[in-house]
């Protein structure tokens, strides 16, 4: 599909082949196209969450899983004549958001203990991302995206405003984002338990986050609402 | 310029016409409105290392300032005829490439030590998000932007190796993502130090970092191939 891409275009066509009978079996049981692309949103969803909670094995064999389940939606969709700009649009705009909710998943992961600060970074850079992806991705497709309450100079507004008022609020140390009651095992059943937290940037990232993801859901219900429609491969 | 967007398009339209004046005066400096864009996501990486720095003052000023002088690339291409469908990519790319990397500073930050994991997980959202949107970016302004070394297959493909290696390899305590040798602070003058490692996972994510950062690059390369030009105002 991609020139220099580690796979070549036959090996991706092979594989797309063998997807079409297993799509077509999936659309006998009622289900649709775009019915398959939200079922393999939440499966990275689950892949995020398994990541978050240190289950490593689990979360790579779902991230495979979803990986192999997102050639049905597109195979289904061509073998069924119901190729839509929307399911493409959809497609492509949960495909993106559920890998980037695996990251977050890893990042929380990877921390062991819970940094609302951190968290709430990596929740709010996914969505920021989306609000301008899902625009491209309306225009590419010859519709439009430009609606919602949180575009990119508000979204730098809040984060500047969390930014200062976090400093002016006697800086923080090692343990900004983490909350009182928080801890971090240690060695030899001890805790290293956290007495202070520091809540502004905490609430500016989720100030970001949630009007951020409510774009991208305004989004997607604009452009469904100018090509409605039933399903597309995947590009 | 959004429909439902905290700021009014009077508003907007007034600011940006104080632009015009300070942009024109960037550009008998002899500064390009490419070279604007460029510098406005240097700006950007400042923020983003004064963040990861806990410089959180600073951080705030320079997203403001950021901000501002994003205004100035799309000005400078209105008022001297050099608006162009590359000046515009390059513009929509660096805004989103210099905003995420706003929120990877923050996460960094939030962590007070380094955690190789976690910050490598948010450069390779970033990138990875970035892979996606130069595509439907240059798509939305009729060009292709579909080359490049890690679409999402590959990446998912090695995130999920190392996934299931780490879990293989015995499983990671809360300090997955620590090296061994690293630190945290503990009140009183202690330290909490790091005596082992888990390096699969963080060299997974750094392959999926590297790649998606080439593949950014390659598109980027690519659509200027296409459309050589000046610079477009900010959409």
């Amino acid at each position: 599909m991609s020139d220099g891409s580690f796979v070549s275009p036959a090996a991706r066509a092979r594989v797309r082949a063998l997807a079409v009978p297993i799509a077509v079996g999936l659309g006998r049981l009622g289900l649709t196209p775009n019915g398959l692309t939200v079922i393999g949103f939440a499966i990275g969803l689950l892949a995020a969450l398994a990541a978050a909670g240190q289950l490593w094995i689990l979360a790579g064999l779902l991230v495979v899983f979803g990986g192999v389940f997102d050639l049905f939606d597109g195979a289904l969709a061509r073998a069924t004549g119901r190729v839509s700009a929307f399911g493409g649009f959809l497609d492509s705009t949960l495909d993106r958001w559920g890998e980037s909710l695996i990251y977050v998943g890893v990042i929380a992961g990877c921390l062991g203990v819970f940094n609302d600060g951190a968290v709430l970074a990596a929740l709010a850079v996914t969505s920021a991302s989306l609000v301008t992806y899902t625009r491209a991705r309306a225009e590419a497709a010859g519709l439009h995206g430009e609606v919602g309450i949180a575009p990119r100079s508000e979204r730098l507004a809040v984060l500047a405003v969390g930014l200062v008022i976090t400093g002016l609020a006697g800086g923080v140390g090692p343990y900004v984002g983490l909350r009182p009651g928080d801890w971090i095992s240690l060695p030899g059943d001890h805790r290293l338990v956290i007495t202070s937290g520091q809540p502004w940037l905490a609430l500016a990232l989720a100030i970001v986050f949630v009007t951020s993801t409510i774009t991208v859901i305004q989004r997607i219900w604009h452009v469904r609402g100018q090509a409605p429609g039933a399903g597309e491969p995947r590009r």
